[in-house]
C-alpha cells in the first residue's frame, strides 16, 4: 500500500489513563480539519477490530471531550489479534487463534489504510501483523507509569502524580496530628517514576521504588531517628513493585498449612506491619490504587496529549510509516514503532531527581 | 466552682478530621479577642492532660491555621484518664489506673477552670470525672462519620464526602472505558452517611450501607441488568461496615486448615470477588481509607467549624455548664454533653435522601 | 385540568449555576423510572417555549450529566412570554407582545400538562400566565446568591462559595508575601451571602456586604492597625453590591468634563484605590466574576440538586399544584410558587455567622 | 573571594509565584544537611539586605513549607541597592542613592559570602554590584510568565496554567449554556505562554497572544462561523499584552474632552465590547488577574522548584560562580547569570504548540 491515507482508524488499548480522549480529539480534529481525512473509531481496542465494531467519527464526536477522563472509544486489556482466546480445549486449557486476517478484512471493508494506536506495550506489539500486511500503524504511547523507552514523558503521568500528591498531602496532616507513620502505595510495578515524583512533590520522608531495594532496618532506623529529633511522624511513599533487600517482592505469603498461596495484602500493608513491629510506632497503610489512573487530565497532560495526537497525523501525512510519537528533550518527535515495544525505562540510581531528593533529606531505604 | 472562667484549656481527641484547626482558631480568637480569656493548649488529647503537656496559646498560634488540616495540638486515640493503661500484670494483661486526680492537679496548677473538648464519643465520655470535679466541660463534636445523636451535621463530614466524591468521579471514567464494575469502600463502620452522600453525589449505581443489609444476588442482578441495557459498567459505593443479608459482616474468612483467622481483605474486596464470580464481569475494589479523613477542609466545613468554636466560648461565657455544641435544623445550638455520648445516629430506612436515591435508580441491594 | 400529568416539560431559565444538570437528571429519572412519565426538554428557557423548540428526553439524555456544569437544555436570561420583545417601533423603542397563547398551543401540541421550571425570580414570576391557564407549574429555585425568601439554601451556592474560597486562599499567600491589601470582589448585588460565607471560610480580615454599609475610615483604620500588630497584609472580601456609608453604591464616577458617565471600575477597584490613597499601603483588586457561577458542582450541591429535582416530581405526583421546592431547616419541602417571587432574603445584622465572624476578629466596616 | 562558602544568604524578589517556598526549602535543606552550611534568610528581597533584616534559618524554618504558597522570606518589587529611592527632591522628583556598600557591610557583618537569589529579571540584574564586589551570586529564575531566555521552564508556570485552565473550564459551561462569547484575560504582558498553554488545555476556541497581533474582523468572523455551525458559544483566551493588528496595545482610551487618559478596562473588556458590537453576540469579559499567581504549587512545580533549589547549592559547592539555574531539554543545568537578565523569550510564530493548536481548529486572530 502506498500514498497518503484517505481513511484512518483509531483505537485505544490497555488500561485507563488521563488524556486518552484528548489524544482522540487531536487525532480527529487534525485529520478532519487539516487533511480532510475520514476517521473511524474502533471500539474497545483490538477487540472492536476483531468483532468489526468500527464506526465513522464526526467532528462532533471529538468535541467537548478534551476535559473528560476515560476513552469514548472504550478499551480492552488483553485482546491480541495474533493470539485471540476463543475458548478452552478438552483439558481446560485456553485455545487461541490468529484472527489477523479477519481484522484485515474489516479494515479493507471500511477502506481504512492507516491506524492510530493509542496504547501501551501490548497495543504496540499487537501492531506487528498489521504493519506486515501494509497497514501504516502510528502509535501514541500510553503508560501512566512513564516507563516507556524512547520518550521522556507520556500523557497521564503528570495527572497521576498530581492525584497521588494531593492524596499524600491529605495524609500528611493526619500523620502529623497522630504522630503516626503512614505508608502510601502508588502504582509502579516495574519502575518507580510515580512514587519518585509524588514522593518528592509531597515531601515524603521515605521513597521506596523497585529500582532501589530497601533495607527494612534502615527504614525503621530513619523513622526512629526522625522521632528522636521531634518529628514524631513519617510519610512513606512506596511503589507497588518495591522490593526489600535480599528478598523477592513479597506480594503473597504462603501459609504453610494451606495448599494455595494466600494473599495477605500488598507491599504497603506488609511494610506497615513490619515498621510497627520493629519500631513500635503506630503505622497505617493506604493503597491509592485505581484512583490515580482515571479522571480529568491536568492541563499539562491535556497539552501533551493534544500534541501527541496532532503529531500522529502529521507523521502520517508526511508519508512516514510505522512510527511511535514520543517526547524527547521537551520536543515532540517520533521513533520506529518496533523499537519501543516491550522495553521499560527504569530510574537510574544516579538520576538527578534522586540526588535532589537525597539532598533534601529523603531516605530511599538503602 | 462558679462564675465565669478566666483560663480555659482546649484539647483535641480521637481520629483526624478536617476542620479541627478551624475550631481551635475560633475557640482561641473568640476567647482572647471577645472575652480576654487566657487559653491553654493541651497536647495530644487527654494524654497531654495526664502528662502535664499544657502550654499557653497566643493569638499568633491561632493565626494562619484555618485552612490547614490536622490539629496543631496533636491528638491521641485511646488515652482515658479514668482508665489509663500503665503496663501489664504478671499474666500479660494490661493494667489500668485512674489518673483523674493527677489531671485535676495539672489543671489547678495552670488555674484552668474550664475545658473545651473537641472530639468524638470517647472524648466526651472521658469528660465525666472532670465534670464531677467541677470543671466546666464544653464539647465540640468531631466525627467524620456524621453519626452523632443530637446534631444534624458535624464538621469534616462534608469534606470527607467531597474527597470521596472526587475519587469516585475519577474511577467512573475508568469503569466506563473498561466496562468494569468498581467497588469503592468509604469509611462508616456503623452508619452509612459518607457512603450515602458520596454515593448520591457521584451518581454511584449501587450504594451499600450498614443500615440496609444487602443481598448479593440482587446486587449482581442489578449490575447484569444494567449491562443488558447497554450500561456495561457499574460503580458501587460501599461503607466499610456494610453487611450482606443473613450474614455477619465478613471482615475475615477463616481458613479451615489454619489455626488462626486470616484477613482476606475488607468488604470491598470480598464483594468484588463475589460479583466477578457470580456475574462474570470484571470487577475491581478500591479502598479510599484514611485519605478522606485528612487535609484542608472545604469552605462549608470551615464555616461550620468556626461557628462551633465560637459557640463553645459563647456558651461558656453565658454561664452554662457541660454543654455539647450541635447543629440542629441549620442552627448552631447546644445540648447536655452527657446526653450525646455513646449513641449513634443511624440512617433511617425512609430517609428522604434514600428515597431520592432510589427514585433516580440507585440500588441499595435490598 | 386535573389529575396527574402524563407528560411534563422541563426548562432552565436565568443565569448559570452549578447543579442545573443535576436537577434535570433527577427530574427526568424520577419521572421516567418511578412514574413512567414522558419528559420533554424545552430549550433555552421560555425562549424555547415561545419558539416551539421542545424535544422528548430519554433516560440516556439524563445520564452522565450529574457532574457536568451548565445546562444541557440551554438557558436564556430575559425571555418572558407575557412581554416578549418583537422588535422596535418607529421611535426606536422596543415593542413587546404577549405570546402566552402561542406557548400554550405549543404545550398542548405536545400534550404537556405540567412544567418543571428551574430558575430564579424571573422564571418563577414568568409562570403566572401558565398557572392561570391550568398548567401545573412546579418550581426549583436557582440562585447562586442564596437570597431567595422561603428557602435556607439553594443549589449552586455552596459551589460558588467553594470556588471563591479557593481563589481567596491563593490570593492570601500573595498578600502575605508582598505585605499588600488585596480586595476580592464576589457576586452578590443585593445580598451578601457569598461574601459572608467565602469571607469566613477564607479567613478574610474584612467582609463588606450590601446589608452593612461600610465606613472607609474604619476599614482603613483596621488595616493600618493590623499592620502595626505585625500583620502587614489584609484580605478584604467584598460583595459587588456593597455600599459605603452615607453614599450610594459607587459603580460609576462622573467625569465632570464629559457629558456621559464613565465607568471607572467596580466596587473592588474603587475601594482598592481608596485604601491605597488613605492608608498608603499597596492594594490590589481582583474581581472573581463569572468564574464562581459555572463548572462542576461540589458534592453537597449535587446532593441538594438531586433532592430538589426528585421532590419536584414527588409534589407533582402527589397531586399538588404550583409549588416551589425549598429547603427549610435542612429538610426538602415546598411552598406556594407565587409566594417566593420577587422577594430577596437579606442577611440580618445579627445573623449568627456575622456574630461568629466578628468574634474571631473580622471587620465589617461598621 | 575564593573557596567554598560557609555561610550563605537567600532572598526572594519580585512578584509572587507558586513554588518560592519549595525552592527556599530545597536550598536550606541541601545546604544544611548535605554541606553543613549556615543559611541566613534576607527579608523582603533586596529591601532586607539594605535594612539589615537578615536572620539565621534553621531546618525547622524550612520544614512544612513545600506545599505553601508565597514566600516565608517576604518579597519586594522595586528595591534595587544600586538605585534606592530615598525620598524626593525640591521639585518632587524621586531621589536615588547607591546603597551597595551598606548592603556589603551587612553581608560582611553576618559573614555571608554567597547569595542565592530567587527572583526575576530585576532581581538578577540587581546582583551586578554584588558580583563585582566578589559575592558569589547564584540565581534561581522566577517568572510565572515562563519568558526567561535560557530556560525552557520556570517553576510556577505550570501552576498558573493549571489555575487558569480550571477557571476557563468553569466558564466553558456557562458560555455553552448561555450561548455566549466569554473572553478570559490571563497574565502575560510581553509573552503569551500562559495564554497559549491554558488556551490549548482548556480547548479555547480563540487564543490571542502578544506575539501574534489579532485582527478583530477575523476573530468576529470565526465566532460567527462557529455560531452558524451550531456552536453558539466561544471561549477566547487572551494574554493581557495582546495587541490588535495595526494598532498599539489599547490599555487606555483617551477621552477627548478630558485632559487625562482614562482607563476604560483591560484588553479583555475592550475585546468583549468590540465583539458584541460587531457580531451582536452576547459577550462577557473575565480577568483572572492575581488569582493565578498565588497559592499552593502543583506537584510538577514542587518537583521543579526542589530541583532548582538543590542545583543552586550544588553549583555553589562545585566552586562555580555567578550562575543561573535553568532547565534545558528537561535537564537542570546552569548558565552565566549575567546572560539572562533583561531578555525575554517570546513564542516563535512556528512554535509546535501553535501549529498543533491551529490544527485542532484554534483561531489566533491572524
Amino acid at each position: 500500500m502506498s500514498g497518503k491515507p484517505k481513511r484512518i482508524g483509531v483505537l485505544t488499548g490497555g488500561g485507563d489513563c488521563p488524556g486518552l480522549n484528548a489524544v482522540i480529539r487531536a487525532v480527529c480534529k487534525t485529520a478532519m480539519f487539516d487533511y480532510d481525512l475520514e476517521v473511524f473509531g474502533i471500539e474497545d481496542g483490538y477487540l472492536g477490530l476483531i468483532q468489526n465494531r468500527i464506526k465513522p467519527l464526526t467532528s462532533m464526536d471529538a468535541s467537548g471531550i478534551l476535559t473528560r477522563g476515560g476513552t469514548i472509544l472504550g478499551t480492552s486489556n488483553k485482546a491480541n489479534p495474533a493470539q485471540y482466546a476463543i475458548g478452552y480445549d478438552e483439558n481446560g486449557d485456553p485455545r487461541f487463534e490468529d484472527v489477523t486476517d479477519r481484522c484485515l478484512e474489516h479494515l479493507r471493508h471500511h477502506h481504512i489504510d492507516a491506524l492510530v494506536l493509542i496504547g501501551g506495550d501490548g497495543t504496540m506489539s499487537g501492531a506487528a501483523p498489521f504493519i506486515e500486511a501494509g497497514i501504516n500503524c502510528i502509535g501514541c504511547p500510553k503508560t501512566i507509569d512513564n516507563d516507556l523507552v524512547g520518550t521522556d514523558l507520556t500523557f497521564g503521568f503528570l495527572t497521576a502524580v498530581e492525584t497521588a500528591t494531593e492524596a499524600i498531602d491529605r495524609l500528611h496532616t493526619t500523620a502529623m496530628s497522630h504522630h503516626r507513620v503512614i505508608v502510601v502505595e502508588v502504582m509502579g510495578r516495574n519502575a518507580g517514576w510515580i512514587a519518585l515524583h509524588s514522593g518528592v512533590a509531597s515531601g515524603s520522608d521515605v521513597i521506596l521504588i523497585p529500582e532501589i531495594p530497601y533495607d527494612l532496618g534502615k527504614v525503621c532506623e530513619f523513622v526512629e531517628e526522625r522521632s528522636r529529633w521531634g518529628k514524631r511522624f513519617s510519610l512513606i511513599c512506596i511503589a507497588e513493585g518495591a522490593k526489600s533487600v535480599g528478598g523477592e517482592q513479597v506480594v503473597a505469603k504462603i501459609d504453610p498449612t494451606s495448599p494455595d498461596p494466600v494473599r495477605l495484602g500488598g507491599i504497603a500493608e506488609i511494610l506497615a506491619d513490619d515498621i510497627e513491629r520493629v519500631s513500635n510506632i503506630e503505622t497505617r497503610a493506604v493503597i491509592l490504587g485505581h484512583v490515580i489512573r482515571g479522571g480529568t487530565p491536568i492541563s499539562a497532560d491535556r497539552v501533551l496529549a493534544t500534541q501527541f495526537g496532532h503529531h500522529a497525523i502529521e507523521v502520517l501525512m508526511n508519508g512516514e510509516s510505522n512510527r511511535l510519537v514520543v517526547c524527547q528533550d521537551m520536543k515532540i518527535t517520533d521513533i520506529d514503532i518496533r523499537k519501543a515495544a516491550n522495553k521499560q525505562r527504569m530510574i537510574p540510581a544516579d538520576h538527578p531527581l534522586i540526588r535532589a531528593a537525597r539532598a533534601v533529606g529523603t531516605c530511599f531505604g538503602d
